[in-house]
């Protein structure tokens, strides 16, 4: 490909991440419409509109488009999350109710497959567990600064942990039901506590 | 079986009592262990060293069997909570402790497994989510009781109600990996801020 010029070459790397992310975006929809067992490279493929070599060219396993899936769509809504909060601390319960939302949605439901599944399943378990960190690490530092927390100060790392795994516990509640107005007056008191132990 | 005296039954309907009790407890562990597409009647029958027809008797169907075990077992462990506080509200930053561990054992991991699988097939879906409801609602019960909550003041219904999602939310957090000392400082800084705001 010595000949290739510049101006040929960039048309195709762009064709090339529009491809990988389609198949992100289908692998995560599929996830959680169909669960682990239902998601196969084929069928997320498919729905991409991308041939199944094409899939396997970007993703050699399907542990590799499942858990890059997750991560992607992940790192998609940290980024629309800090983008809602330009200035930073704003009213608390607001970032309370943003940071809940992130639980709610396509993405909970497909990491939540895929952390059931990698409990039953050896091949996915260190992968999962390594991502479920990663991921878990830069949502609380996103928490911390959207919140203004002062982690110094005794009892708010554990403050702002508590009110994460408040969250994750509400979008499990989320998941056979829409729990919407249960959980819009517990977020609405929540945030209250919030507001006072963080000062 | 009309001539069968009253001494003879006994027994009998003894026996029977105890081998529902042993499928019960072998299907929330296979259910815990394996997930749901790992567990099937044959799979739970042989762990509790009963025939397969006798436990097609019990539960004709595994959607039967598996409901009825996680149900079975959240009365066993309701019942086992209320008891390790026979009088009543103690020491609020214990029971929290108490209503948390609820959700770390085999019983959450079974009842995930149940809930994830709900959510993909069909068959499953209303049992599991009036079975959820059920079970929550009872859980709710002996949380606001245990904690001497008054739920006629404001928020406070919300509170508790935030508190048992943080305990699903640290269920969650416990899949993959043991996650009991971060839990532990979470579920100590919690208890002193509900302690707070119950009064």
């Amino acid at each position: 490909m010595g000949g290739v010029s510049t101006a040929e070459r960039v048309p195709k790397q762009d064709r090339s991440r529009v491809t990988r992310q389609r198949l992100l975006e289908a692998a995560v929809a599929c996830l959680a419409e169909h669960g682990w067992a239902g998601s196969t490279v084929s069928v997320v493929a498919e729905r991409a509109g991308v041939s199944r070599g094409a899939a396997q060219h970007h993703f050699p396993t399907r542990e590799d488009l499942f858990t890059a899936a997750v991560e992607y769509v992940a790192e998609e809504r940290s980024t629309a999350l800090r983008a809602l909060f330009p200035g930073g601390a704003a009213d608390r319960c607001a970032v309370v109710a943003a940071l809940v939302d992130l639980y709610t949605g396509p993405l909970f439901r497909a990491a939540l497959q895929l952390w059931v599944a990698a409990s039953n399943e050896e091949q996915l378990r260190s992968r999962v567990t390594e991502l479920e960190a990663r991921v878990g690490r830069e949502t609380h530092r996103i928490a911390v600064d959207l919140l203004g927390a002062d982690e110094s100060r005794p009892g708010v790392r554990e403050t702002v942990q508590g009110l994460m795994d408040m969250a994750r516990g509400l979008g499990l509640a989320n998941l056979l039901t829409d729990d919407a107005a249960r959980r819009e007056r517990v977020v609405a008191q929540w945030g209250a506590l919030l507001e006072e132990a963080l000062g």
